[in-house]
């Protein structure tokens, strides 16, 4: 029961972080002009939808994780609460990509989104391995390869946002790309490529 | 359990998106115009309605398919996370046709809402096919019938959305009307009309 | 469980409608004005607290409707559809009242605000009276006393909002503390008042 | 079922405050000055993260309230609306302290959010203490030790809060950072410091 209200509520913030974006997505112009000013916004688009796969991915490895736990205790729902301050602050650094796309503020808008990233994946290192660690909090039937498997996983993830968040110092643009591209790689991974690996029966 | 997730986050996003729709709609003016300017701004409210109804209707229909459907998989989730990411998305469209209703940039805000539905029945479709596909996620009781009639109603959507968009180039009033007209006859099928055909017991 | 998926969408828009009403309180002011904006600014506080607790009352009653349904079909969940969309609208009419609360625009705000909240009323009554005329919906073990009585208590309520609003005409403020009135009497209404009556036991 | 969806409202709206929190986050500047911009905006995310922690320990307390409650009443149901109205008013300050940090509106900011807060402690305190209140609404399993230790706990909420509320009148900045100290309390005393204490089984 506890763990159900902590997904409710999980749930409830990954899906409003997400739809908020849109808040966000704006394009002001004057009658004849919409029409060139919807084309040239495509860095706004773009932006919602890398920010919404995100946040919808890892609304995804959140639910991997919960099926492995049992019991939770308050450290852990303290630690889920980091990470979903985390998350709910995506829409900020995904508004700065969005309105300095074409201006000489890329930088710092990419360097705001890849350490909210990098952020989010340490938090989210934080929440699987305390529950992982010594299977503190993993239910007794979880399968140890599938264990095994998610904290592999997960490992690379702050690195990565890292390393992207880096680029930005050399080129703004090839780090704003790249934040598209590990959205891409996590989609395909969570989909196509992550089928022939044994999980527990998904019903 | 994992239908029962997928459900709660779909069920918050497509109940955001339609709420959040309301903060679009304003009314700028200053003392005693109030009145007058509250009167003129009935393409807001139409444009709300339309929206939120048709965010409403596909909630029902993604309702119905997932009745019929007894487990997910992950390429699943991620189809549904783009179908999410469209719906999530009609508010910005919905403000442009509000915003430019009486000007000149009705065309170009017609396109983009078009665009929109279109993108949406389409991965609605991908949704329901890649589900009903050889009954590849549908649940052993399903009645065959019933999954045929779904498949059915699901067919025309995109293409009926296309051509009302295209009738923007036309007539951008004309488009918006068709828009409208198409939200009213979901409705109409969704209640009155769905009531006599064959459909499993609803407790 | 089609009832359960109604009940978390409505639940959903209820809980977003009245929490997205604080993104319109805002005070504008340059660093030691702001204490007196901020107490100056005391409709934009009265305005969120009477439609805050409006709309959570309507989300008690459509609780109670619920608890008497036992089965939904199709016209029903539009009937819904609409008065969520006119729940969702309240955010708007509110926003009016509170911004011209001082100024010559209150009429026209008060107009708004009534017309909206006579529209709520009147799909709350379709609502309740197409499920319960000839106990269609209605769960078996219902208590027709019990049943009699929500029919009772939902009359009133279009023609107390309509008669608030016209009071406009005559009094634009006279109007807003009715309907500020009108709230505060739901609230006794549903706790301190409601306690005596006969009803199923809550759990 | 009653207490089910009262806790589903309750979430929804806890989650949907928090989250609404990140909207109010904002850093306005032209090209290459919006790195020093990010820098400057720093009460921003304080605010936020200060606000989204305090919403985020509120919503587990009133966890752990509703685990001793076993049933609810109408009068329960209006008091919680009341709670709630205060927790989803919460952006509203944030955003007031945040905008004004640097300014001479700091001292009405920080007034505004104490009043807010020693608000919301005091409808806590009759949320629990109304249920409480002779084993009220407590389920019968509920242990005695655990009610008092909530209701102990509970206690000095409204008054430190008051404290630190008066404090703006002498230095707004001392006031303010005194709310954040008392948010990192609580997410201390919830997680490191509540585990020795004699709690039910959480599973």
């Amino acid at each position: 029961m506890e763990k159900a209200r902590l997904e409710t509520f999980a749930d409830g913030v990954f899906a409003i972080a997400a739809t908020l974006l849109i808040i966000d997505v704006s394009v002001r112009a004057q009658g004849h002009e919409l029409g060139h000013a919807v084309l040239h916004a495509w860095p706004e688009y773009a932006a919602y939808a890398v920010s919404f796969m995100t946040i919808g991915i890892m609304w995804l490895n959140h639910h991997d994780c919960m099926r492995q736990i049992g019991s939770i205790d308050r450290v852990f729902m303290v630690i889920n609460l980091l990470l979903l301050m985390c998350i709910a602050f995506v829409p900020f650094p995904t508004r700065l990509v969005a309105e300095h796309f074409h201006d000489g503020g890329l930088r710092a808008a990419a360097l705001t989104y890849g350490v909210t990233m990098t952020a989010t994946a340490i938090c989210f290192g934080l929440f699987w391995f305390y529950a992982a660690r010594g299977r503190r909090l993993i239910h007794d039937e979880a399968d140890p390869r599938v264990i095994a498997g998610i904290s592999r996983s997960y490992l690379p993830g702050a690195p990565i946002y890292l390393a992207a968040t880096l680029v930005a110092f050399w080129s703004p643009k090839a780090s704003v790309a790249l934040f598209a591209l590990i959205a891409l790689l996590y989609i395909l991974e969570s989909s196509v490529f992550a089928r022939p690996q044994p999980s527990p029966a998904e019903i």
